[in-house]
């Protein structure tokens, strides 16, 4: 017989920790054309790009190091990973079914002497750190991109593992 | 015994909907540099990016946004389409291995303010979803980038799912 | 009974290749934010974007096709593919554990009207094709980005196959 350690046994939920955290998992976005949001295949699990879409349906725009300041590019990218888990949760039904989070690539809309992607990003990879622990650690790109999709500022894409 | 569905039994293949297209498959692209068109990989295609080569053996070019309108550069994506879909036809053999169209990556060689990323990249997703039919349906990211190789106008990527 | 081959019995690892090249395998770059270099899954290897971190530890940086040439941007995404090698080294113990690299995404920090991403991202390509022979050939993507991290001139991905 094997006592659980108190560790595993106090191990919370990822809904939990979205809990004590504060945040409320959005529903799904639709995408915004011929495409579906996710498709698994090989018990991975691959997410189409998505955006910084806040809790009043409104997308996040604007060039980041121009008019979007790095602080708030940080925060489009939390809420860009918020609306990716939101997407997780509907494909999974549980999002304790992820085994790992394996690679995200991340799209700044920067303007063109702009540095500090890896900062942006990590709104993101923050924040999948704080839900997931350590299988929440990811291989990861940040890029500047010319422009992306209605101007927004970030669009995140993930491929996750999942149990088979 | 299980009769066969008229709906399975009368199923074209893909070939018969290219045909129906009005779509002659091209012979896959030669790379332009030193890698391969595909690599098969845990029953996965990975597929280099295409651009918009045409029947004649031209590619398409310019900024998507300036000088190539937006009906333009649909038709482009769809052209790239079609040039994957001469990789895959010689990768496999036979695209009825195809079992998921599974990720695209689309590329936009888009002026700084372009942001109609997406109607682009359908050229090729609708394409997919006409010959392929539901197993068509794919993740996707769609960016604006600053440059492509040439100054094509459009490249897209793709990861497929083969029947193991 | 067969007889192995001259050229299997020859076969030098990728590390004799390695050195028969005058090239010293780097210590894997430490990530630069909230990230780790590579994430192992379904027998793939994902790795982090690693970008130019030379001998010295500077980062080669600049705009390609402006104050950077291709010649000078082709040995940057050489170096670039050190780095990667140096990941996979720290990866896998053993880099004679990789059966297939299996796909790059090769970014080039380029001005708009770039058009030479293919012969840039050669310097990575030609290293793998260098070290690690035929298993060496891979699918491959170079789009031409608005910014990098640090102003970088080049940053590559990979997707690495390894034996089961």
């Amino acid at each position: 017989m094997q006592a659980s350690t108190p560790e595993t046994a106090a191990a919370p939920s990822p809904y939990a920790k979205l809990a004590a955290l504060g945040l409320d998992l959005p529903a799904p976005p639709s995408p915004i054309a011929n495409f579906v949001t996710f498709v698994e295949s090989r018990q991975l699990l691959f997410l189409s790009g998505q955006g910084p879409l806040d809790a009043r349906g409104v997308l996040q725009t604007g060039k980041v190091g121009g008019e979007v300041s790095i602080e708030a590019a940080y925060g489009h990218a939390r809420l860009t990973g918020l609306n990716l888990l939101g997407v997780m949760h509907a494909a999974l039904g549980d999002l304790s079914r992820v085994t790992r989070i394996v690679k995200l690539l991340g799209f700044v809309n920067a303007v063109p002497d702009f540095g500090d992607h890896p900062r942006v990003i990590n709104g993101c990879s923050d924040l999948f750190m704080e839900v997931f622990g350590p299988i929440g650690a990811h291989a990861r790109s940040a890029i500047g991109v010319g422009s992306l999709p209605g101007n927004i500022s970030v669009e995140i894409e993930a491929v996750i593992e999942i149990a088979a």
